[in-house]
């Protein structure tokens, strides 16, 4: 892996997403040498993904070079690779490109997409937890209305123009308030030849509310605004399965529709070697304790959605998203220095800055730990908190002005098929969705 | 297809290039039908493409939705279409998604690469005539300099750093300049633990000069200009072969590259049906009178790269690049307007604009028909005439904030590995270079 030798301890972080960023920032100039690995060579910033999905904002825009983010700082290493298994006995990591000692092991893998096991959805169904996986669902919806001109069958032109989400949490939410927003805004002056109103979105959510981690009143605004935009809510229906054209429930109710979207449930990204039945909680994450110490390990940490730790607030851990993942990896630095140094460490204490969602223009729910509010003002609040959060000046100016023409003129420029996803991918569906 | 007949006369148009979309504006409003047929949905700034896959730009913004620019228009309709053939005696063109009649027919097609017949260098070798093209050749750039942090072995890793660049057009010239900004400015911070000064930027040419088609002073400054860079340049020189590591030429130098870009040549993208050799001229081009018709055809039209006019000034025809193809789509146009009102039809006038090629930072070449320039201002000449050629608000925007942002902070912040190239290509690479 051509990664030199030091005096300083060896850290070795696998992800660079929110969790493994902030710790490597935290660590970079100090005293221990750090490696980062990652399969891709970017940070990706997925609370953003849907608008790509949705051709609002252009993938590169939040995405941020890995190598950028910590260019300059000394005794730091990126290696773009896949990490094939961890040796705890003789603390080494092996990967594909080689395999390499640790005197510290952070794992800050995140999470993927869960199935549950659906093999049906699996295959037939779209993704939105990376880039390709989200420039994939917006060729196919692109495509879909492409192929919708063309056919005089209406039966399946309405199942081209009936997209499925299933999932009410903020992913399926703000998916679900896009298209809607596409439908109305976009669709009639693209497809003029095409009767467009004929376009449903569905959002199916098992449980009996949307966004079942915010507050009631967030639920229900949520679904007021979705609902005013023309999305059918679907709740306390749980999606049996989809073959590619048909998604069945465990009621009567019946979806034909050529683009189910699954985003219904994520697990921890597991890595072989630190898979003992003991060590993992539930969706695959791994037991931590109040100093990110995988259970039984005391030079292994894990932070992020890959990461459980139990507290008296949170008996099933954090939540996975972005905010426990940076202040874990924060706190961790700042442990790990501590540690280097021989000092004790300090507990992780999660400060809940509290959660929101978009659903569309002038329209999101916001919770604050002391207060909550929705409208026009959680917009800007949403749209303020995602630019300030997202990495790199340039993304931001980038990001910043597309907001703003596509709220000036309710459009979205981005809606280009650049690699045709159902051209090139009848076959091998399930290995794209991989990526 | 489903395009309703019409008591319109109907003008068919392959392709939404330059050419396609200038002639498609000049018709939308008249009493004609007018169908769009391209396999892209997007219209492509093709002269910025260098800038993609250096990492300058997004692919997004030098696309433009074809259906965007023509919104609003009666009597236009596009449709994603791979035309398989023209049935000039049944006035019919054929395609995947169905057949359709024609009164007129314009053939706009562009061009494509070039390889002279030569599998090796089509195998082996990248181009950059398409956006997946460039994304492809982003990829390998980045996921070369990846690898040869990994190897010791000083030969393969000499290689993965050498590039080298067939043709001294502004393709060629540009990609050039931009990688050796990048050589100078990024490399470095990017990769400290990598000797990048080591890398090389080779540009190879078979005649005597570069951007041949411009002015001596041009060729002579571009020259200087890329070897203040660093630029390799090789002249009279022509390339034999690539096997994937070794490239050969007319002579004794031999170049060791994981990396060959080929844009020494391009051909007009022919169509089957209109291919009789009578009709032909070089490099596939289609023989046009005046008026754009196709030798022997009164209703089919050629314009752009695939059309060959020859006249006085320009006795193997236009130049293949975007003015002419513009200049060429708003006159004929013009023609066919004239042709339903049964006017007679105005020969074409090329009026050249001139010509320019950037090589980087403060460095472009422009002949303009009166006087020739070259430095900063023709720098910024060139950057304000192909922001103004652009299609698009937000993407002159998008565009020009990146312009500014890579200006002062010497950065290229796009270079993001999306969709690896070397790990999915492999076995398939001719195949991904067509899409």
């Amino acid at each position: 892996m051509n990664i030199p030798q030091s005096s300083f301890p060896r850290i070795i972080i696998i992800g660079g997403g929110f969790g493994g960023i902030a710790l490597a920032k935290k660590l970079s100039k100090k005293e221990a040498q750090v490696v980062l690995l990652d399969k891709h060579n970017y940070h990706n910033f997925q609370p953003l993904l849907y608008q790509v999905s949705t051709g609002g904002l252009e993938p590169d825009s939040i995405a941020y070079p890995i190598r950028k983010v910590l260019q300059g700082y000394p005794n730091f290493y990126f290696r773009l690779a896949n990490v094939l298994e961890i040796d705890t006995q003789g603390k080494r990591v092996l990967t594909n490109i080689g395999d390499i000692r640790y005197d510290y092991l952070v794992v800050a893998t995140g999470s993927e997409t869960n199935y549950f096991g659906n093999m049906g959805i699996q295959n037939k169904g779209m993704a939105m937890k990376t880039i390709p996986q989200s420039l994939n669902l917006r060729s196919l919806i692109l495509e879909n209305f492409e192929q919708a001109l063309l056919t005089d069958d209406l039966h399946e032109r309405d199942a081209l123009m009936n997209f499925v989400i299933v999932g009410g949490g903020p992913t399926g939410v703000e998916l679900a308030g896009a298209l809607a927003e596409i439908k109305k805004g976009i669709l009639p002056k693209d497809y003029p030849d095409l009767d467009t109103r004929r376009a449903q979105i569905n959002l199916v959510q098992s449980g009996d509310r949307l966004l079942p981690a915010m507050s009631e009143v967030a639920s229900r605004k949520a679904e007021r605004f979705l609902e005013g935009l023309g999305v059918n809510v679907w709740k306390n229906i749980r999606v049996a399965d989809y073959d590619g054209k048909c998604v069945t429930t465990n009621t009567d109710t019946v979806f034909e529709t050529a683009t189910l979207v699954w985003a219904a449930g994520v697990q921890a990204v597991g890595i072989k070697g630190l898979d003992a039945k003991e060590i993992l909680a539930r969706g695959n994450r791994l037991k931590v304790n109040h100093f990110h110490q995988v259970e039984g390990f005391e030079e292994i940490f894990a932070i992020g959605d890959v990461a459980q730790m139990q507290s008296d607030d949170f008996p099933e851990g954090h939540p996975m998203m972005a905010q426990p993942a940076i202040q874990q990896g924060r706190s961790l630095g700042e442990n790990m220095v501590r540690l280097i140094d021989g000092k004790p460490m300090k507990p992780f204490v999660y400060r809940d800055k509290g959660s929101m969602a978009t659903v569309g223009r002038n329209k999101a729910v916001v919770d604050l730990p002391k207060f909550k509010f929705q409208g026009v003002f959680a917009w800007f609040v949403w749209m303020f908190v995602h630019l300030y959060f997202l990495i790199g000046f340039r993304n931001r100016v980038v990001v910043f002005i597309n907001w703003v023409y596509n709220y000036i003129r309710f459009d979205r420029e981005a809606r280009l098929i650049i690699r045709p996803f159902k051209k090139q991918n009848q076959a091998d569906r399930s290995k794209l969705m991989q990526d």
